[in-house]
């Protein structure tokens, strides 16, 4: 199954969505300009969207709410990966420099300021305070959750809980505003709306957990940056947790974290992907998929939640 | 006239104010709640939620609405503050390390994206729809202004004109976006709302002409940071363009752009603080404070209206 087959009953919306995007560089000034579109023109999926247009589509589908709100999940979503990059001094995002690399820290610093602006700017013209309130609270939680992250220092007692801490700011929770604003702007029912932020929770646990795989998993041309990145930066994800805890005395990441050449790094790397640790972690993403297909157990059986159940398995089963 | 005599007719909504904001650190990260509280005690003057406070004292005054408003218009100038001193490199503000040079860019980075996404949500939580996009529109002018301004290169011919334009936006607008707040929230006439507007924006264009001014002839006691600071990091405001205009074959600009060593910074605040540029800049400002003043002239004379016109005539004679 492929991502453009799950999108066929939104296809045309999801168009109108790219067309809100490429509106946000109308802008006065050229250089403001140059950096949205350069922001925005990134090959991205447009998971986050998709799943605010699917998730209206159980009441009343209003396009003039649901087409804004899908384009400010899309740019909140682009404005922490421009920050993120900054944090983790990474020079490459799906094949090409990353904002911060191509235009300096400065400049990607501020994008990312007018980026969350401006998606504030557009939830708040669906006039709807419960999703304008919602969608504040998940800009809290995302950079709270990685201003909290910063602090954490590696232990393996703990490195689990927080790490599905960490995962749940800083990725499920945009997921479960686009599904659950979506939700709330068709005029759903409460108990279709938790059903639908349910899901889009543990679609976006099982989201990172394959992000987190395919980063030692993968390979360059398809992740369009460089395998093993996440360690090379310093990043401790699942897959290196759960290898340290089958194997307590190999002190793996300990040495990582205190050498990152890059010798010591593809060893690491290539330890992990050739360790069952891999098959765990995708194991304990497909739990949180099935989840996210039970959740969806109250709604109607028809084809948007057909499309809902397919893009979470698409999401389990890709390859970049 | 000091600022507490201003404040006199609404220092105990102040404090409620000022307790709100002690109230945004209670999280439960400690590290996340130990960076409010640096970030949010640092002595600012609060001139912006007085703004909102009395801006909101000529129709309906209801502090259920403006209490949280004022906060967040607070922690929205705390935000930009965090950011811009990543930005500018800046080590020090009022009188102590500031938060990128304490903890760090990458947490003054995320802390301000935080403060940004706190800000919403309080602005949200006044239920007003014009109020929240106001918001959210204030901080794409704020963050789209300083991203432009990092494509500007030294132009006399254009330097009042491009300074004139980022001092609006950079400071301008959060002060109208203050008394605008206000006034709205307090249901007042449109004629009312405006006029408050108005006295915000040139309030805000006098506030930023004199700090740009003490930048040269403060002392670092009152200032809270190193004379000269501003040119110290290539930021040319317009006691700098100015003498430029005044001395076109002094070349001071240029030499300051292209050599930023201690002594040519030094020589060439020198010379400006000494210069006729100095007047004509506070002239400047008494300009903007008096166009603010006609502008309340719509307003009923009572004692709230008279604290607006005092706090103009504060603002330009303010030593720090």
């Amino acid at each position: 199954m492929n991502l453009s087959d799950i999108y066929r009953l939104i296809q045309d919306d999801l168009e109108e969505v790219e067309r809100s995007l490429e509106a946000v560089a109308d802008v006065g000034s050229p250089l403001l300009a140059e950096l949205l579109r350069y922001a925005l023109k990134n090959g991205g999926k447009r998971i986050r969207p998709s799943l605010t247009l699917l998730a209206g589509k159980f009441c009343v589908y209003d396009l003039a709410l649901l087409v804004p709100m899908a384009t400010a999940v899309e740019l909140l979503h682009t404005a922490t990966l421009v920050h993120d990059d900054i944090v983790d001094n990474s020079l490459i995002r799906r094949g090409k420099p990353t904002v911060s690399r191509a235009w300096g820290e400065n400049r990607a610093l501020l994008l990312g300021d007018y980026l969350f602006a401006k998606a504030g700017r557009l939830a708040a013209t669906t006039g709807n305070l419960r999703v304008i309130r919602l969608f504040s609270q998940a800009l809290m939680t995302i950079s709270g959750g990685e201003l909290n992250q910063t602090g954490v220092t590696f232990d393996l007692t703990q490195a689990r809980e927080h790490y599905f801490n960490w995962i749940s700011a800083k990725t499920a929770c945009l997921f479960s505003t686009a599904t659950e604003a979506g939700a709330i702007l068709s005029q759903a029912s409460e108990e279709i709306i938790r059903a639908l932020k349910d899901y889009g929770h543990n679609f976006g646990m099982a989201f990172q957990l394959v992000d987190d795989v395919l980063d030692f998993t993968g390979n360059e041309a398809e992740l369009g940056k460089p395998v093993g990145s996440d360690l090379g930066e310093g990043i401790v994800t699942l897959p290196s947790i759960l290898f340290a805890e089958a194997n307590p005395r190999d002190n793996l990441i300990k040495k990582v974290i205190e050498n990152r050449d890059a010798d010591t790094v593809a060893h690491a790397v290539e330890d992990i992907r050739n360790s069952q640790v891999i098959g765990e972690c995708l194991a304990l993403a497909s739990d949180f998929c099935s989840r996210a297909s039970r959740a969806l157990d109250v709604l109607p059986d028809n084809s948007y939640r057909q499309a809902l159940l397919d893009l979470a398995t698409y999401i389990v089963e890709r390859r970049r």
